[in-house]
């Protein structure tokens, strides 16, 4: 199933993607994309739902995150070793692990805004994992019967503020508008293999990353798994995974995000996103 | 004011602490003290209930965290010098900042549990600031007004996970039980200045830490302000405002926190906490 949240920022409504591609309404079936639908029983209920008996929503009506009340937003660093290499990082023995403000959430196409006082406003495409079940010091083996499903994360970093302003890294991923998401909530039943998809960035039309999951240091499995022993996962709760090689701060020199600038991401079977890029002062819509 | 929240874990009501020190019911007021509750216009309205004629809770029920659905909790790391001092840390130049998860938020006397693979579980008293409304780069002389209030706040760490697990310091902060907050949350109006609080920590009645908020390096004022240049604070979040000297990691040689161990800690007009330590496998209450 791709689950999805469609309709203007706070008042979100609940859908699926049929086969069709068309957007249907699931607010008849369950009140929001939440920690309850999300759990077992929850997505077994939906799995039951004949997405034909459901209203076909008409337009093409905003996507919010299609994840409501997110608890945390787990980031994981460093996890392709050519991505710490162009960061000049030694490839970590453990993952290394971030928080993401959950403020920073928004919709997948929502605007981009370059904080005030930013020049190093960078991107990375990054594949997300959605929490179903409580994940207490979870085996990895057992680890992801814990995955709702997944789905595209775009981790904007304002490299300055990550690494010059005094600690830690939370500083440079939190800003409003830096953790888009979605466009749908892919079910981990419709993604046989996490460690089997492709994902790429391009800015401007121009394709900076071109990574593959494959290549991850620890696989999404294990990391449910390390992260479960140092905190308690919840429904609802998201990891982003790491990004592959081709950040603007591993260009030789270095390129930022610009007022204009247009963003776009994807991962195989999980759908792509695109973010137009404003500064602080040209932004008229902040969305989060 | 103080607001507290009472009753069992995930089950908890509001209520009030009256001027002869009685708890009164404020389930007919407040479905909850939370974002809604604590902006001004919500603070206001708790202001004018008369607490007599609210109904007396009788007994000793438990206390919960005093604020529901915390959505992000920032810590301050390294803001009283002598505390840097004694962990080998420079005097930060600008206010160092992590999370802590919140699914380790737990109430002020619940259980501390040490995770498994534990063996340098620490504890520091701190200042915790609850945001009442939205602060988006806010100024520093603004910025007490975005507070609702405070309350004490015991910053559990743990020293391995923390600096030896591959970074950054959310996985040594994050545990279950690592955030007991309460018992109340004092409002703003209540504390004429932060910056003039007595606080302390035992354990097992030995006294360790003794501070006093004027040490800080960056007074509460600065600390919302600059939070909030970074990401914006939302009704509800809390700022754990770092700790004064006197953990376990600083003594010669340091001291952990063990089985059967008893935390007392508190903050000059805003109450107490107690906690009991105990193991991950002796213990049969996880209380969060």
């Amino acid at each position: 199933m791709k689950l999805v949240r469609y309709g203007a920022v706070g008042t979100e409504k609940p859908g699926l993607i049929d086969s069709a591609g068309a957007l249907r309404d699931l607010s008849s079936v369950i009140h929001d994309i939440d920690a309850k639908a999300l759990g077992h029983e929850g997505l077994a209920r939906l799995a039951n739902v004949d997405p034909r008996q459901l209203p076909q929503v008409e337009g093409q009506p905003r996507y919010g995150t299609p994840v409501a009340h997110v608890g945390k937003m787990i980031c994981v660093g460093m996890n392709y070793a050519e991505h710490a290499a162009e960061t000049n990082a030694p490839v970590p023995q453990m993952p290394v692990i971030f928080m993401k403000a959950t403020s920073a959430i928004v919709g997948p196409n929502d605007d981009v805004i370059i904080p005030q006082g930013s020049t190093k406003t960078d991107w990375e495409v990054e594949l997300g994992v959605v929490i179903g079940e409580t994940a207490r010091s979870v085996s990895e083996e057992e680890a992801l019967s814990y995955v709702a499903g997944y789905l595209v994360v775009n981790d904007l970093s304002e490299r300055d503020f990550q690494f010059e302003h005094g600690g830690q890294w939370v500083k440079g991923k939190s800003c409003d508008t830096f953790g888009p998401l979605g466009p749908w909530l892919v079910t981990a039943d419709d993604v046989p293999d996490p460690q089997n998809l492709g994902l790429w960035l391009e800015v401007n039309g121009h394709r900076y990353q071109n990574g593959h999951t494959r290549t991850m240091i620890f696989s999404v499995a294990k990391l449910v798994s390390h992260i479960s022993r140092y905190m308690t996962l919840q429904p609802g709760d998201v990891i982003s995974t790491g990004t592959p090689a081709g950040v603007g701060l591993g260009q030789k020199p270095p390129i930022y995000l610009r007022d204009g600038d247009v963003i776009e991401l994807g991962i195989e079977g999980l759908g792509q996103q695109r973010q137009q890029v404003h500064t602080h002062a040209s932004s008229g819509n902040v969305t989060a």
